[in-house]
């Protein structure tokens, strides 16, 4: 199971009641933050949010819109008993705001928090049934997106065929990943004849913020599910180039070149109260898109 | 006029749709922003203060619950447009925590930003219709309480009276403070013939966050209204003094020591759902005392 919710999907500042940037990814027992505006312990504790799950906390870039909230989800969890490790994947500097922050208030967290700066592109983390990566995206300052990846064996056994063909069950686990079984008389049992495909690992990529640039297609090839931010509509592609931000029409055509299953937009600029217009302008270039909604979650 | 109202009433983190710390005084055209926990512009949003009546912020101390809501008050008020000067009054380290998470995010401010740190007790502020005074309160780091005063002339002129005894309305302003006249011929014009006394100046004290200390009481002494952390009900004393709070019991003791005219009670421990029992107990000493409830003017 990959899914998304949506905990903030406005850009810069809260307004009409949307909040700023964050959401979590969850994927089976796991769930990930990803970036965390101011209000994030808010919306998390309204919409439910696992936060012992949380493990992992991947911010994009250091404007407060995406980290304000941090700090605050932070020392909540440490407030809140937490021991558990926690590990932070974000620009650098981040450490020192943290760190500086936890001075000046004179408080050690009683769980360990691991810092890892994010420095060039590629998997971050790996685990046995999920992968993360990150990947440049274009913005004023340094700014990443990121990668989720499902890890699952891409055949499923059928265990009558198994022992028909006289494949012990320790064998199980290696058909799972496509191996082929030779028994001690040297008779070969093809993988085919005794598994079936199973269900494919999902992905989801997270683009956020950035300008349109063709180098992202590429990093975003094939996922199941993109998000990418759309602060403007089409008309302001001038002031998104400018402001290093997309419109809906750049969103789309990023998930329709990168042959993405599902697009989900957001990060929506203040100056709109209404957003049917954003669904609209993107569903005519990628048709299989949704607007970003607070506390909506996303299955892929 | 002066009010205040409250943004935010919990300690620690917010729970039961409480906030962490904040609130606004009110002063004639003034707004003065006293701490900001997180969510505080979404609060002030809800509640609909001017946020361009702000020039002034004060912050207690650095605590997240007290001032992790600052940099997006500050960040969104730029992003707004605000041009005027604005003033921080705050423990020093503030400072360093917000030049870095602008410098991070390589955001210049449209407005001048004006940190003045707090170093010892007295008056921090004074324009011609109010004052604003610090003292130590008694935390477990460093921390202030703030003292709000209006300044007004405390004689009202009786125009009629003083034309009889031939007063020129150029020296009124003079008799609002108390002056007497003498004309060209040597006659004195007594102040108390041809003025009254006028409302009196109200003055408001805050006190957060601090364990229960005598020496407040001076500091605190004659206000119109007290707002006094009251973090545990009084059976948790002992923890109270542990953590450097104060108890209901206590904080309606320094009001009735002090000789107030009413006492606030707020910050309440997050293990509390209910409060009555806050209220009760503090009124069995000092009854005319209110809970701090958010969204409420509290007219001094």
């Amino acid at each position: 199971m990959l899914a998304v919710t949506i905990l903030g999907n406005n850009s810069a500042l809260p307004a009409f009641d949307r909040h700023p940037t964050a959401q979590v990814v969850t994927m089976e027992e796991h769930i990930f933050l990803v970036d965390c505006g101011e209000g994030t312990q808010m919306q998390m504790a309204k919409y439910k949010i696992r936060r012992s799950k949380i493990n992992h906390i991947f911010i994009s870039h250091l404007h407060g819109d995406h980290y304000f909230g941090l700090i605050g989800v932070l020392t909540s969890m440490g407030l809140l008993g937490r021991s558990q490790d926690m590990h932070i994947y974000a620009p650098s500097a981040l450490k020192d705001i943290i760190d500086l922050q936890l001075k000046v208030a004179d408080i050690q967290l009683p769980y360990a928090l691991y810092f890892h700066p994010l420095e060039q592109e590629g998997v971050i983390v790996r685990e046995a049934k999920f992968e993360v990566s990150c990947f440049h995206v274009y913005h004023r300052i340094e700014c990443w997106g990121f990668r989720f990846r499902e890890i699952r064996p891409f055949r499923r056994v059928n265990p009558e065929k198994a022992r028909q063909y006289g494949v012990p069950s320790s064998f199980f686990d290696r058909l799972k990943w496509g191996e082929s079984y030779m028994d001690k008389e040297g008779n070969l049992v093809e993988n085919g004849w005794v598994t079936e495909p199973s269900i494919p690992a999902k992905s989801y990529a997270y683009a956020a913020d950035t300008l349109f640039d063709e180098r992202i297609i590429e990093k975003v090839k094939g996922v199941d599910l993109l998000y990418h931010e759309t602060t403007y509509l089409k008309d302001l592609e001038e002031q998104a180039g400018k402001r290093y931000h997309s419109t809906t029409n750049q969103a789309a055509t990023v998930a329709l070149r990168a042959g993405v299953q599902r697009l989900l937009i957001g990060h929506f600029s203040s100056k709109y109260e209404k957003l049917q217009a954003f669904e609209q302008e993107a569903r005519e270039v990628f048709p299989n898109t949704d607007l970003a909604v607070e506390g909506v979650t996303y299955r892929v």
